[in-house]
């Protein structure tokens, strides 16, 4: 097991630094807390990951979550997440002092959380989906069930849950078929079921409030036609005792990876006494689900990255440690007898390591910056704050989950690979690793449907609003950068990436003109690449720029090499990565048609 | 569990159209074979691999080769493979007739051993090595070590295996450091321990006889005093008693993929009474090891396209039967009550498919052209064919062990995300190809090391000599395929294609000219994908031009949708997957160098 699984150096200097967290902290909202408070409060979730998370990593993989004789049995650690981390703010964070929480920034729940994801993404989801579960309560339904279940899912006492898919609907939520049926006491008879869901049945919470897609009876086909209602597993009563609500666990998901958080089937109504609560209005239900993804999908960028920043750590070590072989230089290869190099001095190596690390902290870069346009959303004054902040977001949401999640994927690869035959094997961390973030480009909406959202939806909003937004806040980057010389022909390239960008979308919006639409879209996986390369790449001249500005006025924060890496990173990023954007746009702008469905068979 | 793990028409469209079989069949040394008798051998190993390899492929994942009580327990079809596999000729195949062999071509080899690698890439290595180890003692030894082993390890009843690396020494072998010291007896006491063995002790081998790489004492440091040896685990006696070796097994290794394949930690000598014979000459042993090297490495790659092979058919038989959604046409959009579509008729699924179709028929046709060019070697009567041969062979080899590995995972990647969250749960078989083929782009030589061989070494055998000879073949290609107006936009592509080949190589062969080696391979791997991306888009021409052809003559060995889809392929290969090498060769020409190791600190 590797030492270290995140660089607090790093996220501190992209969140105070790059990000600049004070801009943030001035506003009204956040006015009860400042820089220091906020340090003492990353540190002490850093302090409980080491202590609570981090040490239970590996064995939660190989005492798997299972369901046996109807009950499902999770690692005894759950229970220490759901009480500590309640106890600790780590489900409140975000939520207004007045109904319980600590009025944080949303920057600070994505620091906060990517610690605790890094250190082992197999808890942090129990508390995060009581989290997500007690949002969409406390914003949309009403006071009384306010009262009767936000207050203790804040406290960990009651866990929270997301039910969206079904069996034969999955990605199509518009297909679901899970019914409530209305009755004069108000509430709704529930009846279907639900997989895949997320720590959905346990021993360590008292009650379990399933957030619950659904039909009431005679609403319209489709996605308009659907209603969210809470469906607790036990009743509460007025007393506060609690009564079956006919929800059962029908089994588990046994997974290739994140095998200590448990994936559940629910069953809702078998035995016709099943009551859900409607929250809010009828067949508004995906709405509101909808306001509330972006967050879910920035939490799965920031999983994503976190898990990767944690192998890469792992893969660093080992590289440090591990003698073997000989450099390729002239010292090296001469002298037979010379002793063996560390394999962090072999170039094929060193690349595979900045590989990650520009990567890993480029996706860091990537969610901060997402909750910082949330939170500047979320505290705008004026409408065209609003309204800037709101197309970012949206723009960047699909690029957040994506880029993170794929290209965690391939640096974790990379990481392993350092390993060499030990990075196969279970004694060593990385396979883990490897397992676990193969999930992060499935759930909360696979590449392709987020490659559809961003291409299909995001970059078409209001003609391109939102990308011209975008390269508003880019150029203000190459402005910066502009004034170093080292940085100039980086800001020079970002520049020409930008005008690609545009004559991609030209070349692709013709199609959506000519109501093609299935063609348009075609190749938003390509597409999404494309873009989010490039967003990237500007992310990683903002932070050379940050840093260089440091250097020059002599900044102490951090040290001299510590700036120095960001740049070296920066200039790797742009040699090795960016380079893949000039076929992609080639490709995007090819004429062929190949994928699209027509009577012919290419499968034979 | 997926119906179908082989395409049979691709593997004889491949084999006897495009790679032409009966051109090496026409060999004297195998006219003793013909089409109608190689087909049928197929054909049965296709129906032992259905009925004795296929079945138990997700069982010996679940119940993993493990150590107990001293012992390694595998799974009692391990058994079967040995024993019927020793029966069909599937380890003594290419040997000659007086050694008991079939004298098969190597391409009848691949094609046989692809078949079985698909259906459970568990359980040939157990022959594989088998047969590996075999040839070894047959082509190097005395009579007496090969009348002693080798014809029962042929039949199956003796295993053997490889032993190289050694815990210091990984894939450094001038570092390894067991011993060999000289009696008068003939034989050599041996000592020292080697892991990662894999298929080094089970119960369903009456012995196993170790390859063991050691040093005789006072031989020289470095590769140059490496010896080979045989070391069974028992003695056998003339009257062919078995008496133990002093060979223990010291435990194994668990590993995240081909768990049903034991990978063990063997000790020699700790008894003082382990016996080695010596293989040849003394301080010859990596020689003859890497005379054998090209068939091991092509073994890989075979292995590698195998896995993918039956996954691309699992994903394929998943979108073929799962309907979900809505294709994004008109129909389907506009239309709520419209009936789910399949999910293959979706393009960003389709696009998936078409990728690792596009991978893994491209890969064997990879190892089945290797094999060729071995078989064409090893059947050489003039010094040109002999010359010629070698060249290719040892130029393309290291394309074929790290294309289908490297790709391979990618390919898989995608087939397990069609599956969506399925792709992740243990029920689907996705997951379990996914975990297997990780470990292909490491061992028997990692892609970095494959990819310095390919740049350091075999890129610049005299001149470039076997570049040019792999670029007269493309020629040729290109020739057939410019006679078909529509290929011609695609030879065109190639040829601009192979003349950046030279430009980058002409880029970085100047540093090896100035004596900077270490600069000149520092971005082999780069130069890895970039070449071997190009040589795939050649036989992916290769293929079209022959389907093409046999469509013009009305040849109706196939389909015409099965001709036709191999030229869908093709131009999805040169759409998708060829416009990479125009951002890695920009990447391989920038002069900045960011991976050689300095005194400056990057990874702080």
């Amino acid at each position: 097991m590797a030492k270290q699984y995140v660089d607090m150096d790093t996220l501190k200097f992209l969140l105070n630094q790059v990000h600049n967290l004070s801009e943030v902290l001035e506003k009204e909202r956040y006015s009860d807390h400042d820089l220091d408070s906020m340090d003492l409060f990353l540190n002490s979730v850093k302090d409980f990951s080491d202590q609570e998370l981090f040490p239970y990593f590996k064995e939660m993989d190989e005492q798997p979550a299972h369901f046996k004789d109807g009950k499902v049995i999770v690692h005894p650690q759950v229970g220490v997440m759901m009480k500590k981390g309640g106890e600790m703010g780590l489900i409140s964070g975000v939520f207004n002092f007045e109904d319980g929480g600590l009025q944080l920034p949303g920057m600070m729940h994505t620091a906060a959380s990517f610690i605790q994801d890094a250190a082992n993404n197999n808890l942090p989801g129990y508390t995060g989906l009581t989290m997500g579960a007690a949002e969409l309560i406390v914003h949309f339904a009403n006071e009384e069930l306010k009262k009767t279940y936000a207050s203790r899912m804040l406290t960990g006492e009651w866990a929270g849950t997301m039910c969206l898919t079904e069996p034969q609907a999955g990605s199509s939520l518009s297909d679901i078929t899970t019914s409530a049926t209305p009755t004069d006491d108000g509430h709704y008879h529930i009846k279907g079921q639900k997989i895949f869901i997320s720590g959905g049945d346990h021993e360590y919470a008292d009650n379990f409030v399933h957030l619950v897609l659904a039909r009431i009876d005679g609403a319209p086909t489709g996605t308009k036609g659907i209603s969210l209602f809470v469906v607790p597993k036990k009743r509460p009563a007025a007393d506060g005792s609690l009564s079956p609500n006919d929800v059962i666990t029908a089994g588990d998901f046994q997974k290739m990876g994140q095998r200590g958080y448990c994936t559940t089937h629910l069953m809702f109504g078998e035995g016709e006494d099943c009551r859900g609560w409607l929250v809010g209005k009828p067949h508004q239900g995906l709405r509101y689900m909808f306001l509330m993804m972006n967050g879910a999908r920035i939490g799965v960028g920031r999983g994503a990255a976190a898990v990767a920043t944690a192998a890469y750590h792992a893969s660093l070590e080992y590289a440090q440690e591990r003698p073997q072989g000989r450099r390729l230089n002239n010292a090296g290869r001469k002298d037979a007898n010379a002793g063996q190099s560390l394999i962090i001095d072999h170039a094929d190596v060193r690349r595979m390591l900045l590989l990650q690390k520009s990567i890993v902290e480029a996706s860091l870069s990537l969610v901060l910056l997402a909750s910082k346009y949330s939170d500047l959303l979320h505290t705008a004054t004026t409408e065209e704050d609003k309204e800037k902040y709101k197309f970012l977001l949206e723009l960047i949401t699909p690029v957040v989950k994506t880029y993170p999640s794929d290209m965690g994927v391939v640096a974790i690869s990379n990481g392993l690979q350092v390993l060499g035959g030990y990075g196969f094997c279970s004694e060593y961390i990385l396979q883990q690793y490897y397992r676990d973030i193969r999930i992060f480009p499935i759930y909360e909406g696979t590449t392709g449907i987020q490659s559809q959202d961003l291409l299909g939806r995001k970059a078409m909003m209001e003609n391109g609003k939102a990308i011209k937004l975008l390269a508003g806040e880019m150029m203000e980057t190459m402005q910066a950068a502009m004034t170093f010389e080292e940085l100039k022909p980086y800001a020079v390239k970002l520049g020409g990436k930008i005008q690609e960008v545009q004559k991609v979308l030209g070349f692709l919006s013709e199609f959506a003109k000519k109501g093609e639409y299935e063609r348009f879209v075609s190749d938003a996986s390509l597409f999404m690449e494309f873009f989010s390369t490039i967003t990237v790449a500007w992310l990683w001249l903002d932070m050379a720029t940050n840093a260089k500005q440091k250097l020059v006025a002599g900044d102490k924060t951090f040290s001299t090499e510590f700036y120095e890496s960001k740049i070296h990173t920066m200039k790797f990023y742009y040699k090795y990565e960016l380079v893949k954007t000039t076929g992609l746009a080639e490709a995007l702008m090819d004429d062929e048609v190949l994928t699209i469905a027509t009577d012919k068979k290419v499968f034979v």
